[in-house]
């Protein structure tokens, strides 16, 4: 279940209230295509935005409203106590497995992120992804830390970083946490940039950002990477490089995906949470130009 | 008012719960000596792992116990509606003024920032201290977004992290600072370790961590300061030495200022909110021997 292309929806507000009516429609058009899972309240569902109500709705809408796709819920928070309160909404929603990175305020140690983890994973029956997002978190796991985590039962998945660009490199950097892992345990990539290079070196999964609102052209990656066609996954990733420069440009895949969201009508104007403003006016017809070009509407 | 000797108080919490009896000891000591202001709800205070009623439960008990000690509060979270309502909580319960850190998940701009602080100062009367704490909010501020948050109506002090070790260095950045804000905002260092030589070199105030807990030498060094004689503010910063090791050493003033206060029995065991663990056993034993070591009991 942990293979294959995990769409990562926008949670649109509006006027400072979730827009059940807009998440749901993202949820909808991600269930009618052919991902393999949907992953509500990831970084780009502004998981660390929302209060726990409004998260146990969040991922109460996604299971109703993705038909049989599985629904994976972002249960991090800066305490443990609630980390575990949000693994509950989510085991009562009826996810098929929760996704928890290590948030911090204060930077936590290695142990520190351990014994998180095996709290969680005594806590719940429900697989639990590793989530490993430096940008955000701030933390950096070793490998040392990923092999420790990994074999803690109830672990299904390794959400890394991007890969090296090197196919070489790429795939020495995921065989190298392939090595440390239990066979179980599925690696998938992140940061949209890298999806085809990850899945390329070895990569079970991708987990996407920009998949959640434009699935479309991850999901060619995605067949092509695991069809054994890695070229054409190349090809496509390489066609989509002015949006990767558009994340690159405009401080990574966020904004920019709720501007295309915005754009496309998917979900309200400014559907970000505040005092996250989105991009500017000038910022935005560039996003257009680029929807425009790469024919993404 | 916002100037002197400004004490953050750790929230301390047994068993996941704020341990109320042992907030409200430190707030009473705090009183008891001649502090010029407690900062309840700091990144000491753990505010950012506090529910809103906690928060503003904590806020209550700060301001009922700290007698005629003015107290400020910390209002940060990641969401601008959250940060209201912290600010209307503290409003209630009587608080001096509040003390604001733009806490990020995805990174901020400085235009996300300066509206989270115009909302702020619009949305309430009470006064505003910029916290600026690059090493838990991740978000730097330039000497240019300082005068812009600056010249709104409200805000009443800038906390800046340490000065340079240089006397000199640090007289010009403070300097520096000083000539883009209005003549009424107050600069404060912060970094314990920064204290002598950020006091030394123009700042009005010290927002102090560890002094929260041992207010004695954080005071001997403020006085000291303040009144013309900084070679022994000085002094005793240098005789403090082997605790901002500690700090250096072991990740930040937190773990160290806990188990400080663990150890003299003002706070339970493994008062840090988890998944923060706390020192380890030997980590303690260090701690223990530089408060004998400095006769900080």
């Amino acid at each position: 279940m942990f293979t294959g292309l995990s769409a990562f929806p926008l949670t649109p507000l509006r006027d400072d209230r979730v827009d059940e009516q807009a998440f749901t429609g993202l949820v909808e058009r991600l269930a009618t295509t052919e991902v393999d899972s949907i992953t509500a309240l990831g970084s780009t569902g502004s998981y660390a935005y929302l209060t726990p109500v409004e998260r146990a709705r969040v991922a109460q809408l996604a299971v109703e409203h993705a038909g049989s796709t599985p629904v994976f819920v972002g249960v991090g928070g800066l305490r443990t106590s609630h980390v575990l309160a949000h693994v509950d909404a989510a085991a009562e929603a009826g996810a098929a497995g929760v996704l928890l990175a290590p948030m911090t305020y204060q930077a936590l140690t290695a142990d520190d992120v351990f014994e998180l983890f095996r709290t969680v994973t005594e806590h719940t029956a429900l697989p639990v992804i590793v989530y490993d997002n430096p940008g955000t978190t701030h933390f950096t796991f070793s490998t040392d830390l990923y092999a420790r985590i990994g074999a803690l039962p109830g672990i299904a998945s390794v959400k890394i970083p991007g890969v090296p660009r090197d196919p070489e490199e790429a795939r020495a950097h995921v065989s190298a946490i392939r090595a440390v892992l239990p066979a179980h345990v599925t690696i998938g990539v992140s940061g949209d940039a890298f999806g085809a290079a990850g899945l390329n070196a070895g990569c079970d999964a991708w987990y996407t950002a920009v998949g959640g609102t434009i699935p479309d052209p991850m999901l060619t990656i995605t067949r092509a990477a695991q069809h054994g066609r890695p070229a054409e996954a190349v090809a496509e990733s390489e066609r989509l490089a002015p949006l990767w420069h558009l994340f690159t440009e405009f401080g990574g895949s966020l904004r920019v995906t709720a501007a295309l969201a915005e754009h496309l009508g998917l979900v309200p104007e400014r559907s970000l949470p505040l005092p996250i403003q989105g991009l500017s006016a000038e910022q935005r017809a560039r996003v257009v130009a680029v929807i425009e070009e790469l024919a993404l509407a």
